[in-house]
């Protein structure tokens, strides 16, 4: 099937319907619990729930913990969890099973990762970030230079990536695809042009794995973090994963080290010897509830074709814009998203000056998305549970927002942006 | 009431069932989930399942995750989740609201705290961590003695400590009680010792939370770090807590800086501005499932007395030696762990030198305990759900492991070590 829209077409609730039709990955909505009445287009800042996860994290806390306790981290697989989950998404991003491991948090990821290439590389001492990448990213770049003697820390715009690359930069580390503007970056070519520098790459994959196809082999990458709680809908706050190519993973020295990255944690050695696997990235005990939601959100993978998952993605989102231009005099809407699908990830932001109080209006009238200082209103297209249909119906409530100025409420302006 | 065993008693079922009646906190078993026919003396590695985690977690998942989707950061309270829960284990330890805060692992936390209080002392570069603390915490510290020039770490004994602390000493890493012997150290003698001689004292008290009264104020405490998945029964793997004193808190700068530590984590300045209060000290986004199961278990020690807790555990423990001391013939168990228990904390550790096969023979026979290298079986005496009568049984049951040789089997020592 091509979920190709012609430029002839009557976009109507009929075409949208027809597109459901036809689309191979429709029944996947039914693995998902979502509200009556929502369109949800908010699935890059959390993924909707899998009906599997109440089921699996309940026999976790019952059975697991309440009737196995302690046993459970042999006879019911904690221990090897991180590793077991890591695989899985090694499997998503064409990496080496021994390459991923489920730990922390992206932020907490992020420094071991900093720390560690910097350890690879101590005649250089330059660090290269990109300006628009997450501002946790920024922020744990700049407290690492702050830890350590001599490192320098240099934010630059992409544009400024070549000619910033000399010799003594370090590590380069960028955003796969940015969370406003959505715009997707070449992994592929950027990583080779700072190989080229002799400096490492390091990707944050938070707003990629699941919003576009990844392959991390033959991109070369050093070094990533990915978020579980976006569209690998592994519930609030999900751990994170973190890769090393397997060609640095012995030299590779994290600064937090701790009882679960040891070789032999039950030794309970006084000298720590890192684990000779990924396991190494590993620090704290798993927070197992955690864990078991995100593998049921990674399970779902397993069976999904990532490109096929994108090619609905960049479907729902051609839709909405094309509905968006035929039913609206867009003068008070901007698209601050690449407009050539290939160049962005997983959901597109549009500008609107009370981009805040108009986000709110449609969250009253059942679309969430959300909204990003200073006018930005981003629409996530989460493959795995849109229905084309539901664009059709955002895109009817969107018009009309802004159509009968609804957004323009006092009670729309005051609320508090999250996350 | 009175949990005191009078030498000349009959030790029987029916002196244990009085004590279990006049037990002011023997309803609280029934709080719990405890699978039948098991005595779980293993509550020092995994606490166990309150009845209404079951409930919250799933309104957590099903409601507030598949229901709420990204509103019930704000709606359900996610945001605030870690300075609330950390205000109530205040409460439990005797610490200002905004001085304790929920965060990552404790081995995570550990590294924050180190290398925040190494800055705090720039003139000194000494850390001296006691050699019984639980590895992971001499990995930490050794880990930033290898990140940061001119850390010199010392691993002494408690005894050496007087004479180690020297006008280089930054800080001191102790554990309160001892995750092996249970030796209970002086927190507040201790404390002061450090901080006379100009040092700072990071105290781990992931065997002393809900095990042992606390009152870090009293005891003039800098920093420490405390586990959620012991006896605050916040499930497996649960997040920790950290501590830092108010008067250390404006100046205290943790390395790991990321967005959730921001004073204003929505404005997504590049610019990284440390909250002014505890809530400095996170890093990522926090795991809500996890949080949330680990709030239950904090909320059930909001209407227990600590003190009284701590009375029943010791009379627990008591009787379990007085018990064993009268039915067996000891000389092949010896206990390590302090006689006297207000030295000790909430287990007892005994050695025997096939401990591993008697503990595993123990617990085919339903009484799970835990078992350390290289010759210790440890006995948690958690106070909220053990009945005397489960004492009696257990010591009946290793009394007859013991008599009848039941652990010399090569099942029992073949099988694998567990956390």
């Amino acid at each position: 099937m091509s979920f190709e829209i012609p430029s002839d077409v009557q976009l109507d609730p009929a075409f949208c319907a027809s597109l459901d039709e036809q689309d191979p990955l429709a029944s996947l909505r039914h693995e998902f619990m979502l509200p009556d009445g929502v369109i949800y287009l908010d699935g890059m800042s959390l993924g909707a729930l899998p009906k599997k996860t109440s089921q699996c994290v309940s026999d976790v806390v019952n059975e697991q913990w309440g009737q196995g306790l302690i046993r459970s981290w042999n006879s019911a697989g904690w221990m090897e969890a991180p590793q077991r989950i890591g695989g899985k998404i090694a499997r998503l991003i064409n990496a080496h099973s021994d390459e991923v491991v489920i730990a922390d948090s992206t932020s907490v990821n992020l420094f071991k990762l900093l720390v560690g290439a910097l350890d690879l590389k101590p005649e250089r001492r330059t660090v290269l970030i990109e300006s628009t990448n997450f501002p946790t990213d920024i922020y744990i770049a700049k407290g690492v230079s702050q830890l350590l003697p001599g490192i320098d820390v240099r934010v630059i715009s992409v544009d400024q990536l070549s000619e910033s690359l000399d010799d003594s930069v370090a590590v380069v580390m960028m955003t796969h695809v940015d969370y406003k503007s959505s715009q997707l970056q070449d992994m592929e070519g950027i990583t080779r042009l700072v190989h080229n520098a002799g400096a490492l790459m390091l990707w944050d994959l938070s707003h990629s794995t699941g919003a576009v196809p990844l392959d991390l082999a033959r991109s070369r990458v050093d070094f990533a973090v990915g978020c579980g709680y976006k569209y690998l809908n592994g519930g609030p706050g999900a751990p994170a994963f973190v890769f090393v190519a397997l060609r640095h993973l012995q030299n590779f020295k994290q600064p937090i080290t701790a009882w679960m990255g040891h070789a032999r944690p039950f030794d309970f050695t006084i000298d720590y010897e890192p684990s000779p696997n990924i396991s190494r990235m590993l620090s704290g005990t798993p927070m197992i509830l955690s864990l078991a939601a995100l593998e049921v959100g990674v399970d779902l993978w397993a069976k999904i074709d990532p490109t096929l998952a994108r090619a609905k993605s960049v479907a729902l989102s051609k839709l909405f814009l094309s509905i968006l231009e035929r039913t609206l005099d867009t003068g008070c809407l901007k698209v601050a998203s690449p407009r050539d699908p290939s160049q962005r990830g997983g959901h597109i932001a549009i500008r609107h000056e009370q981009g805040y109080a108009v986000m709110q209006a449609m969250i009253d009238r059942g679309v969430i998305g959300d909204f990003r200082e200073p006018d930005l209103m981003r629409f996530g297209f989460a493959p795995l549970y849109l229905r084309f249909i539901d664009i059709w119906n955002a895109a009817q409530i969107l018009t009309k927002v802004i159509q009968t100025n609804a957004w323009d409420s006092p009670e729309y302006r005051e609320r508090a942006a999250v996350t």
